[in-house]
């Protein structure tokens, strides 16, 4: 006997995706792996990959085993065989991306933060409600939402095993910037990345606390400064995250931090701190929330751990506890390994690309919406206000 | 042979505390273990215990080893056996009974928060100055930088060990007030208590904060919360942080939670929370600092733990180590266990009485002084300044 | 332009994998993604995949994305398109099936522990310096070597950042057999699986240990048990990790627990422990080493980390730090992602299918070979003969 | 008014201490302090301590709070107004001075482990008999039962939290012994230690796992090493603990580690270390037992926690909680601080004083009694034969 395996009887999407550095290589081993793990109704296809170097962008594909190349997003975005266009740029490009695509009738997976402002933003959600009317589906990628400990908070949450929450607190340290010669790279250029800290980081922190609160913030009170104000300027290879620099220096021109309060309208007390400046924090997403009847705590850099505190039983054996959040049970966990046998970083892309090909075969508007995107700008927006104007406390647009 | 051990050349100084209930037995412990434990060049005698209920202070004395009892606080300071005044009563009497005994004539050692109001705080930080010019000394009970790891985490700080400041994140969070049934003790009215979490919690955040950056806070943004507005009355033995409800409700009057940013001198950006609503947080004040060549974490419900993070080391090889603070080396430590024998939550009021007694002897003024209490005061002041005003930013007076 | 991405100049090597289910499964993962990571001199080719039920396998072959299935092994490894062997099935099967692919020619790489009996172990040891010889490399696949924590604590013990070695404390608990309802699959039989907690666990736990220390184990001594001794027959689908029971009862055949210890001939002692009764523990592979110049300490549920301790420097800032192992210059993190974006379980199957295509390509040795894999069963046989022999000690033959 | 408030009207008990070294200190703790925090039915004073070095033994008793110095034990014994002797001595002085007291109609506390041999174990545990016939109690001093964790589990498992047995885990490392420049003090001597890690370190683990288990070991296999054969001669001053090396060298007789396994009679199997090797381990008791229906996990290093997983509730919100106990309901804090203000070591010699007293007053039992503390000596000896007997298992008599 002899089958050829990879055969299948599922319909495919086709995948275009824009951007193939950090972003791009987490994406691509989301489509790559999905359909190994998951029951799938749609098999993804990776079609191309869109870079402006061809060089480099054919190596990426290569690479990345993507099926063609191509140097211009409209080309990729006019292909016959791109269904779905995944945008993997910095954030001042993901608006004219985005917007193109949908109107080409495409469904959109855009990275995070939506846009790099609230104007880029509404575009694109405005976008994205027109095309929903003909059936085209976007989705913003906080992609972590997909990490099964936060999936499974969510569902404890709404489950009601806090009760009425009384503080949400959420920081995101990484220490990427305590080196003052670390290069003035696209990340460090307000036209470029929109803002620092704020939008990389504070936007994950913003979308995970909604999220998980399941409400939106009503208000914040903000303070954000830039530790370094000049760097050098980058190598010519240097990319988002690393590189070395060259000659000559710039301005940094985006907050290395930002702290900021808020409250939602249950009620219930935030606290936020996004930066990256806090030397020996790597990658710590750190998410508490404390309600009534009980409080959660997760830590990004020890992703597969839940810790829950149930309050309603005796205090005599309370604690908090640490649920391993591997067991079938769990979000995601279906497809996965035994219990104890834990997951990584770049499986909540591979979650993505599954509910995304879900939702997009239901015909169902996959979450976070742009909308979802839009509303986290705002917030990140009503920061920058407060932070502008003396901390003083500033209302979130509905 | 028969020698009477407890015999001691070394001079005496007569002790009298104002206030029996849990600091008045945290403070008791201290007393009478320091001269077990250090070499003292004073010995603490246990003179007097002042209370307003005969039967229960003669109960108290009787209980924590004092040798008299007083139920009025001004014979007490008369007392010529006493030479020094421990306050351990509500803020609210604070002022009152400080100033009294500073003019006349002892050494006063005042529980924290120094005072309900600026006001008070500044006519004891007088108090306490006129009183030095004739070698009285005063200090107030901020006993969390007696933990020897905050009292290393300081020395490393001063040390350079971490370079530049750029966060100081501090939280202090119980649970005991998330039971709405809980009654309405005196820590829940602002007459006698000032304020809720912010004085209690708050004040110690603020000064451990500031003792360990080295410096004052320049300005403060703040949010503060009542969730449980009305509360059942006390029961008539109900005390501060427990007890049962009798009949009748009465309006909580101070905050349940605070939450602040603030800004250094030197640039550094802070953080603070302090709430009773932080479910299954039970004493947790947790701080962080970040530098440019380092951080130290700590959690005073792990207090014998410092985590320290090298960043001048090669990234190979970094990342928080947990200095397990019992060693001879550490702060306060030769008079203790060997290696990895722990201490407890009361040593810090052995080390706090160590601390005074030798700053007694040698004339010298001991810190935290009334002028640093009366700084907190002013954070505190500002913090509610700024969460009645919108959240604006409002700048901690020098 | 329109590039063909996935064309590489990149020579292949189709890979034949027997046994498709969770082994399988991982491996599957490992051959997908090392290319798409990792710069490879040779290119793996999913050729064809192997087990007996004709339907079931052709769905696991679309799964998990092998291009053809196969109901025979012998006609896998008769295959000219399959140029290595990589079997995943019960240790029973290992030795048949690897001493024929090597005799056919064929690259191997065997799950662990690499045969149920000293005697298989020995003949497939043979066979692969027999294929050896004729540039055809076998391999046992003790995938935690690949775990980066463990590859970088091998590094630092080389290195000699511990010194003399005094302990080496590994144990491997489970708890999936608990419950006295789960059913009789073949990891309990004797006859398929060998041995029970022992070959399963405990092999991996004295091949990290012996790959740790840089030596062989000199002798040991054990008790085993079997504390649940009869259970429910499985369903018909019942697999190694799961299950349901069916009809009647049948008697298990193998140890449920296994605790030794050991010398190592420097002098270091080791203690094993490896069950599947250790309630709460899911997949806790712990493993601490103590040096004169310092300690490691590791746990697979938490395997992005290490814990050092540096006992050359002062005592006074020593303790274990906790080094996240997710810098580019540690082990195989070249790859993946920035700091502090954890891997998972399946990478170091990833890292296996690199090393070993790295090893083919240049014609060497990979470790651990089927020597090394004898060696481990060597150790576990003189288990069970102490086990037998009422805990005496057992040397084990060089 | 003025109210003696040291006076009472509780009977007292003269307590008389021998030794007043590390032990010695921590004892006087305990007395000291043990009528301040609970309500005693029986006051102890704090008599007289006895030492050597008639100077020393002077400066101990002022600074330790003993009335009274003696340098003859057989003369604190006959002392009148002592009727508790308590010893602190290095255990080959345990026989003779604890017999002795018991036969002068004294109760007697006396330090771990009870001797240096079975046959001396044996006389004192028949002097207890005889002397407990005239209503005289003595008790052998394993404080570790008195931490509140620890209490805790053991009444966890009485009440049938954990379920039927599987695994008793418990390991003592400790690392001072690491630096082969360590003196050769008392403790590395057999004629006065008796052993090394085992009996110091390895005494509690064997008296800690059976108390939680609540049943005697049934029998052991073990390994013993000494690393480091020869030291230098402690200079005059050299403690047990700490100390410089003087001139000359000395053979160490006793062990550095013991590693054993055993059995209890239910089948639950227990697996034991002792070290003094293990760096930066500093005083490392770490315990778990997994039972069928639940684990717990505790480490002394911090004491204040017990870890809890409850395998009788739903696998998807399972996992090991933290139980801080420092609640009033857990045994022993009802006399201490809030929730969350945790305690140290040396609060086990506070509650050790208190259940001595209680027994004492009530003409009960206290445990662990003469005969525990022999049968702990008879496991001790069990394991020194199985590892001069090449490990083989060596049942432990009833």
């Amino acid at each position: 006997m002899n089958t050829s395996g990879s055969e299948s009887e599922r319909p495919t999407l086709g995948v275009g995706m824009v951007g193939y550095a950090f972003m791009g290589a987490a994406h691509s081993q989301g489509w790559r792996t999905a359909g190994r793990v998951f029951d799938l109704p749609l098999d993804p296809v990776m079609t191309a990959v869109c870079g402006r170097d061809p060089d480099a962008v054919r190596a990426a594909a290569r690479r990345l085993g993507w099926a063609a190349a191509e140097t211009d997003w409209r080309a990729l975005i006019a292909r016959e065989d791109v269904q779905l266009v995944d945008i993997c740029t910095p954030g001042g490009s993901h608006a004219e991306i985005a917007v193109a695509a949908l109107e080409a009738g495409k469904h959109v997976l855009c990275e995070k933060p939506l846009a790099n402002t609230v104007e880029e933003a509404e575009a694109m959600a405005q976008a994205a409600r027109r095309a929903r009317a003909h059936g085209r589906l976007a989705m913003v990628g906080f992609n972590y939402r997909r990490v099964p400990a936060l999936a499974l908070a969510r569902r404890m949450v709404q489950d009601g095993g806090l009760g009425a929450l009384r503080h949400v607190r959420v920081a995101y340290l990484q220490d990427w910037l305590t080196d003052p010669g670390f290069p003035l790279t696209w990340r460090l250029r307000r036209e470029e990345a929109g803002s620092g800290a704020l939008g990389d980081l504070g936007s994950h922190a913003v979308d995970i606390a909604q999220y998980l609160a399941g409400e939106p913030l009503a208000g914040v009170s903000a303070l954000t400064e830039t530790f370094v104000r000049e760097r050098p300027l980058p190598a010519r290879d240097a990319a988002g995250l690393s590189g070395t620099g060259g000659a000559g220096r710039g301005e940094v021109t985006v907050d290395d931090a930002a702290l900021f309060t808020g409250r939602f309208a249950s009620g219930a007390l935030a606290s936020f701190e996004a930066t990256r400046f806090a030397t020996g924090r790597k990658n710590a997403l750190t998410v508490e929330l404390n309600g009534e009847r009980g409080s959660l705590a997760f830590d990004l850099e020890r992703l597969n751990e839940l810790a829950f505190h149930d309050h309603t039983g005796p205090a005599v054996s309370a604690g908090f506890r640490r649920i391993l959040v591997t067991e079938p049970e769990h979000p995601y966990l279906e497809g996965w390994w035994p219990p104890g046998h834990g997951l990584g970083y770049e499986h909540t892309f591979v979650h993505q690309a599954r509910d995304l090909l879900c939702a997009v075969a239901a015909g169902e508007q996959p979450r976070p919406s742009f909308d979802d995107g839009l509303q986290v700008q705002r917030v990140l927006a009503a920061v920058e206000e407060s932070a502008a104007g003396n901390s003083v406390y500033v209302p979130v647009p509905a």
